[in-house]
């Protein structure tokens, strides 16, 4: 462990990662190999968000006030309830002269470490956010470790844009390893294939060569893929009954999926992937609501023969790789357009 | 789903799989692709056996008789409180035409899929049973789908030797494939490298032609690895520490391993198991504890490049393949004969 992962920034427990820990040390002067960055932006993790609209009844300021009690309390935004923190944007202030990131003061960019991990205080609290968007314009300082990652915003896109790409940039990427992996005719069904994450599977997996279908849970979802032309076909089924699942992914495709990929953050689609994917094939769990257990057991109970992986968020390049695959469809560019502007 | 999951065998809800069905058809007459079973013993899932234990108190009679009536009421002995099953002994009596699985008349075998999911009827009031242990003697019959899993018990093993390497069989045969995707030089590292799945583990990364490091939680357990040979170095750490299970397994290993199996069924061992793994490596998890979030979100905010896999309880062969390690590898034959033995 030559480079740092931040354990110098645990306060409780000692002796876990930063992630793991209950409380981080957000004090803002820097080791010799972090990076300060004074914050710009939050953009929530969006189970966390809806955790708190719900528990709060879309109460703008009772979200904003548990906001600014976690961070204060954790040194980090680690929503207690789902696990899950998000990301941000801000400008490098100061990076330390061992840090291996090569940024440097001045520097716009996003971290592509999730906000659980991240060393955050804030400083305004939070008066530019009205609580009704888990997009959280803030002012504050946060820190990078020796060991993290953090992307320089393109110029040609919007920073509320690329921040968007950023959040879901694992899945595309590690979408296209996969897909990359099978030789010959493949297909790839996406469940979820409306969102974010999903869409831009759906265009990696095409640029790999993939035959795909998006499975979506309406109509109104349907249209959408179809009129902008994201999948090659479109299945409407409730991605927690794994039967319709099947059947939908197998009239879509003529048979089972080569790759299925599920982007649906609710819980209990894991049975409906494993039985719409073919013996050998893959299961790639990108959804926070999935359940180890559930996937394990269901697998073994299902007697399917196949690989299921946990979405990881890192990949070499998977931030470049994600905002070029914008650059290159124009649909996955209006639908990230679209979602920004609809917050 | 050309090949039958048992939705024929579904009562309700309609439409659902027979793991999440309230009450199956359990009758004796058998379709194309089913292969009906005289059962001899069933195994009752440790979970479920105590908590019918404790609800009446140790009362044998009272503990037969709710058997009784769960298996009468939903035709499988699904324990409606703890949701779990286990598995069954039996005879085959017919095997459809259609049956992929290859078994026929006569068969004395194992079925690795779950009560939870397998028509079952009793036909002798499980007379024989005093209500005392979860081994049950019963009488009656039990259905496998098409698409299910059983295994011929071998003649050269006992029964229960037998049961124990088939409850964690899908272990040792998912590393053998994983280890042997990697070319030239490689290292496994097993957590929890001196239990049933973590030894077979063991002994199927080394056949598979890597150098093997068993971590494990004391002195005691690396000493009986030592002591049998079971791996090229063995190392103590608490597998929760991933900090402390980073630093043994480089010190053992000269470096990060190419792949790290995780047998350790207690929570919060993602972490390390992430950092103690080379960049480009895998790491599989077969705990029940392992927490699908922790794992994704370490991985990334760690920014690590491995592949996680959520350990599939089933390969095709994975049966004969785990007994087959038993026989070749005396020393793992000793270990699961002693654990056997104390119980």
């Amino acid at each position: 462990m030559s480079v740092s992962v931040g354990l110098g920034r645990v306060l409780e427990p000692a002796g876990v990662l930063p992630q793991a820990a209950w409380r981080l040390d957000a004090s803002p002067e820097i080791g010799a190999d972090e990076v300060r960055i004074a914050v710009e932006r939050l953009n929530l993790d969006a189970a966390s968000y809806r955790q708190l609209a719900e528990k709060h009844e879309g109460d703008g300021d009772a979200i904003r006030a548990e906001v600014l009690e976690i961070v204060g309390t954790r040194g980090k935004m680690h929503n207690p309830v789902t696990g899950s923190g998000g990301m941000l944007i801000g400008v490098v202030e100061e990076a330390g002269p061992e840090s291996p990131l090569g940024l440097k003061a001045g520097d716009r960019v996003a971290t592509l470490v999730s906000l659980t991990l991240t060393p955050l205080r804030i400083t305004d609290g939070l008066s530019a956010w009205d609580g009704k968007s888990e997009q959280v314009p803030a002012a504050g300082t946060a820190i990078l470790f020796g060991r993290s990652v953090a992307a320089v915003l393109p110029d040609d896109l919007a920073p509320e844009l690329a921040l968007a790409v950023f959040d879901v940039c694992g899945a595309p990427a590690l979408t296209d390893r996969v897909v990359r992996e099978y030789e010959g005719e493949k297909t790839v069904a996406v469940l979820g294939g409306a969102g974010k994450s999903g869409s831009l599977s759906l265009a990696a997996a095409r640029l790999a060569g993939a035959r795909t279908v998006a499975v979506v849970v309406n109509d109104e979802e349907a249209e959408n893929i179809r009129r902008n032309g994201l999948a090659d076909a479109t299945a409407v089924a409730d991605a927690r009954d794994p039967v319709a699942v099947a059947r939908a992914v197998e009239t879509a495709l003529g048979a089972p999926a080569t790759v299925t990929v599920v982007c649906v953050d609710v819980p209990g689609c894991e049975h409906g992937a494993i039985l719409a994917t073919a013996a050998g094939g893959t299961v790639i769990f990108f959804s926070m609501a999935t359940s180890f257990p559930a996937a394990a057991l269901g697998a073994e109970g299902l007697a399917a023969d196949v690989t299921m992986l946990i979405g990881n968020g890192y990949l070499p390049g998977h931030a470049e790789f994600a905002v070029d695959l914008l650059r290159r469809v124009p649909a996955v560019r209006r639908l990230f357009e679209a979602r920004v502007a609809g917050h």
